[in-house]
């Protein structure tokens, strides 16, 4: 192997420790005091690789590595990373990962002297998770283009200061968000290595997963409401009980998903009812409906099903209100760099399955800008977002192979 | 008529007033200010009818009007009435209609100059909502001889005061609350007017609910944890989703007591669940399960099946706890009595039926000391417990004529 697993190990601990939560996972949130520490020390790892280190507008953190027949601003750069940012409470792998493989690439390439014809750029971008302002995959919407001046101003985080002002304080410039706009052929290919998220790779036994896409998700809030009636003194005929009908529907999303098959979740995290006492009836029940999918069309479907199945209580004497709190499409991912990954894990024995990720990720906004794939390594019990977030540092080494060879193969093209 | 619909409606509208929470609902906690101008109010109403009027340890008001023939505080009394405390933001006819229809049976009895073998007792009991100390049927049960010094001590509002001190601070003597009890046979019948609380009377045109009994009633608080995984990234075959199955039981509880028939219930009124996000699949449910019946029987055999249903979620890898909560037995109430009222409500011309209660009273304490009746009023909409709890005044005055002439019938016997 050509990556040290000792150095990985090391850069995930020391990036642990910048937490504003020590003990209780990481909360590494955007321009605090711990994404600070982070910053300097992934730029000076960086600069000890050898690589040209800059920010951009944003705050997203670039090292970067000239190419031998492609050189300056303007060259295309084949661009490899991950975010650095956390939600509160997160784990050490989350974002991170994809970050320590990347300068560790960097590292392995500097000491080989490796030479590629593109520049290679190693990037650790900032609040993808939208932890401190709510507002995710910033730093990849700002090298795109998407984030404006009123965006910083209107992102507020839970103590009322907005992203502009936190970004000024931070010592950066907010009035040249726009800057962070890469050029229309500036980027030949992105690659970002992350972890699962998920069990899929760790049930399997399989060490890679290759990204297909990322799925599109619509999430919707249903109102249903029904009567507060007494629950000792309402005969059973005469409820309107907003809970049994709400459970109905709850079945059904759970059915609708897995009639589909892999790759579509419908999933109902959250229900708030009112009153809410155990001797009265519920008369009102709120929840999210979340849908996710590789094809916008299962997804609209399975709200159009979930939808009529509501309005039948209509009927029933309830009233039913929906709003769309989110829709994004389905992104597919570069099927030529996928296959690159595949033949790159089967030349180094690694296990390998084609998948599809079912949580958003800086590369399906990187994939509208230039040719984007995403490597996935096992995650334990498939947790996340949480401290007892866990990737073996092995497999981790296995995707920064897998990521290295890539990119020297992508450079040959 | 014999009783005046305008005094009562005086008097449900005055003692609307003494609350705490005024243009939002009648809110009267026991011995609060609240109470103390209802409590002035009523003894002078119950003094200008005659009454000699005293209040016992526990703080429950009593108007008493000597008998013809048996006499003295050893004298076996009929005793009518219903409670005066209320619920949070509750309405103005839950126990106050009771209370203000005694009143104004006091009143016409001393017009008229009504002699009876049997002295008459007028009662406004205190605390049967358990609104301010979570003990309800405190007055009944202090008559009983169910509750002891620790108990007062051991009730603690929402203002870690104690019953003991409040009782104290409103000039009782808590030390005595034992006085409060009733020896055996110095009851001779007990009435209780309340309004139904349940959409019954109303949906049928029914004037006079003449209650057969009291239902049992058991509760639980069901846990089921699962695991709290991405929404997005677990696929549905690999879940451990705590609402979907949740839901499941929700919706037998409905169909199992939907089975069993007319006054059987079953609710689960109050759901929690954890980490409660849209993205994150629900890893923990915590739910209420709420059973009436007027047979133990069902009451347990519902329980049963539910717990059956429940415990297949353990082979599934689910953890799956339960806990009791209450458990009160059913209590049926007085066939003489009922026999009577039936009879007086056919004379009369009032529509009435048979019917069991789902909710607590009283009534069910005073049945273990004496026999007992109930007779319910319409409530519109079935609401209680809310500012939109009503009842219309001529349908209180048809109770309260019911209940005088059963009075009147039951002094022959």
């Amino acid at each position: 192997m050509m990556v040290n697993v000792e150095r990985i190990k090391r850069d995930i601990e020391t990036m642990a420790g910048f937490t504003s939560t020590p003990g209780d996972g990481v909360t590494r949130l955007s321009f605090s005091e711990e994404d600070r520490r982070a910053r300097d020390y992934m730029k000076g790892e960086m600069e000890r690789a050898g690589l040209v280190v800059y920010e951009d507008a944003a705050g997203t953190i670039f090292g970067r590595r000239e190419g031998s027949k492609k050189k300056g601003k303007k060259a295309a750069s084949i661009m490899i990373g991950s975010h650095f940012d956390s939600v509160p409470h997160g784990g050490a792998f989350d974002g991170t990962a994809g970050v320590v493989a990347a300068i560790e690439i960097a590292r392995v390439m500097n000491e080989k002297g490796t030479v590629t014809e593109h520049p290679v750029e190693f990037v650790a971008f900032i609040e993808e998770e939208g932890g401190r302002f709510g507002s995710g995959l910033f730093g990849s919407r700002a090298i795109k283009g998407d984030v404006t001046v009123d965006d910083l101003k209107n992102a507020i985080d839970a103590d009322g200061v907005s992203m502009y002002k936190a970004m000024m304080d931070f010592g950066l410039d907010p009035d040249g968000i726009r800057k962070a706009k890469r050029g229309k052929g500036s980027i030949a290919a992105f690659i970002e290595l992350h972890i699962e998220q998920g069990p899929v790779l760790e049930n399997e036994g399989v060490d890679i997963g290759i990204v297909e896409g990322i799925v599109g998700i619509s999430e919707y809030e249903v109102e249903i409401i029904g009567s507060p009636d007494h629950a000792g003194t309402t005969p059973m005929t005469l409820r309107h009980d907003a809970l049994v009908e709400a459970s109905d529907l709850i079945i059904y999303v759970n059915e609708l998903a897995k009639t589909v098959g892999e790759g579509t979740v419908g999933t109902v995290g959250k229900i708030r009812i009112e009153p809410g006492a155990a001797n009265v009836v519920p008369g009102k029940v709120i929840m999210s409906v979340d849908i996710r999918s590789m094809d916008r069309m299962i997804m609209d479907e399975i709200w159009g099903k979930l939808k009529s199945g509501a309005d039948v209580l209509k009927e029933k004497g309830f009233e039913v209100n929906y709003s769309n709190k989110l829709y994004v499409p389905p992104v597919s991912l570069d099927e030529n760099i996928r296959d690159i990954i595949k033949s790159v894990a089967e030349k180094l024995g690694y296990k390998h399955r084609g998948m599809v990720s079912g949580a958003g990720h800086d590369a399906m906004v990187m994939a509208s800008i230039a040719p984007a794939a995403m490597v996935f390594v096992p995650s334990k019990n498939g947790r996340s977002h949480c401290p007892e977030e866990w990737t073996d540092y092995e497999d981790l080494a296995k995707g920064a192979e897998v990521v290295l060879e890539t990119l020297l193969e992508l450079d040959k093209k």
